[in-house]
């Protein structure tokens, strides 16, 4: 989870943003990622209303402060940093994958605020714009369509930003069957190949060891291991009565 | 970027969707990260339609598989993982962080075919649908709103496959100024301060340090190297000029 001091310090920038599903969008992903100060730049004011009036619209979003400028909007920030799906060199701007850029933004974001600036759907950011990034982030899509929707690029970067491997820990794991629990249902399948003859169409002298790894090899979580064994038991009951009855 | 023949092997399949900006917004993120199988089960019918011919539909969306039933969606993925934003350890379902959960999924994706499933936008999967998966997946989203628009969601986890921290490399690094030229920089602004006076009101005697340090603090890109002694030049025949003149 963000530290939330830290992750106060980030201004999420829209910069002339046209739709204003995407200034939702942008703002629910900034919500689920715990990023709260949205900026807008020279929205299209009807766009950036009904955003607002949304149905269900966030305070984030009632919150959002709006500036006529780019400049005006990243004036208290350290660090401007663009994103772009171009990857051109004449951009005239460092360029750098989000993995790597982000490592960048967190360690920034510590010592003061970063503004992350998003462009419009259709164009994206202008020379002007790009003119106050320090450097620029791309989102490593595919050659073949690099331009993403906004509120999913919002999202991306976001994300990038507060994953945390290593925070990540260890997954929960199932708990496997004991030896011996693995041992008791491998000895009852024996039971049961016996009974039904399977041993005695494949005549081999390590039968038993084979069955053993084969059984070992399934991982059979531990609260699992009564109920296999009831059926196997059934099973072995059933072939059994059967062979005698048969 | 992703190795096609493993990312081929990858199913995003939509369950129960009913909003068909959410379907297009899935099937554009998968064509960012160049995912290219999507199968859709049951969708409200009308949102499925709409999805396929809106303007600039894809041709992945054209492709879109459609069943009647998570079991038949899945029938070939040898591992099926479902998404949830849920925590609770009722899940009956080992659950792991995104981070995590995507690196087994690509481990697995080497060997075949793997589901990644994502229930409806209101009520996510249900449970008939969790019971044929292996696992659950969740993203790491703030406690305060867990609850992520489909679109974002599937953009989010499609990244966290293909992103490659490995593969990022090194940022484009700026090349910086040599220090004969940081010295002609120096050298030429200690001749403006001193024409401009500013170093008689602070009489020290290491001046020309101090201000060499200042200058090495700059980072100064080689290629700015001439504009900024243009500039001091211009700075200096003005100070002196004016001060001949005045």
């Amino acid at each position: 989870m963000p530290a939330t001091s830290q992750f106060g310090q980030l201004r999420v920038v829209l910069v002339a943003s046209r739709n204003p599903l995407n200034i939702g969008a942008a703002a629910r992903a900034m919500s689920n990622f715990g990023f709260e100060r949205l900026r807008v730049v020279n929205p299209y004011e009807a766009a950036f209303r009904e955003a607002r009036s949304a149905v269900g619209a966030s305070a984030l979003l009632a919150n959002a402060e709006e500036y006529k400028s780019v400049a005006e909007a990243v004036a208290d920030c350290a660090l401007v940093i663009g994103t772009t799906a171009v990857r051109h060199r004449e951009l005239q701007h460092p360029l750098r994958r989000l993995e790597q850029g982000a490592r960048l933004i967190r360690k920034r974001l510590a010592s003061g605020p970063v503004a992350l600036l998003f462009g419009s759907e259709k164009f994206g950011l202008s020379n002007e714009s790009l003119s106050h990034c320090h450097w620029l982030l791309h989102i490593p899509t595919s050659e073949k369509n690099i331009s993403m929707n906004l509120g999913q690029a919002v999202a991306v970067c976001l994300y990038e930003l507060i994953r945390d491997a290593k925070g990540a820990g260890k997954p929960e794991k199932v708990k496997l069957a004991a030896a011996g629990e693995m041992e008791r249902i491998t000895s009852m399948l024996i039971d049961v190949l016996r009974a039904s003859g399977y041993l005695d169409r494949r005549v081999v002298a390590d039968s038993d060891e084979r069955l053993r790894r084969l059984v070992r090899r399934l991982h059979v979580p531990a609260r699992d291991v009564d109920v296999w064994l009831g059926i196997l038991r059934q099973i072995l009951w059933k072939v059994q009565s059967g062979g005698k009855s048969g």
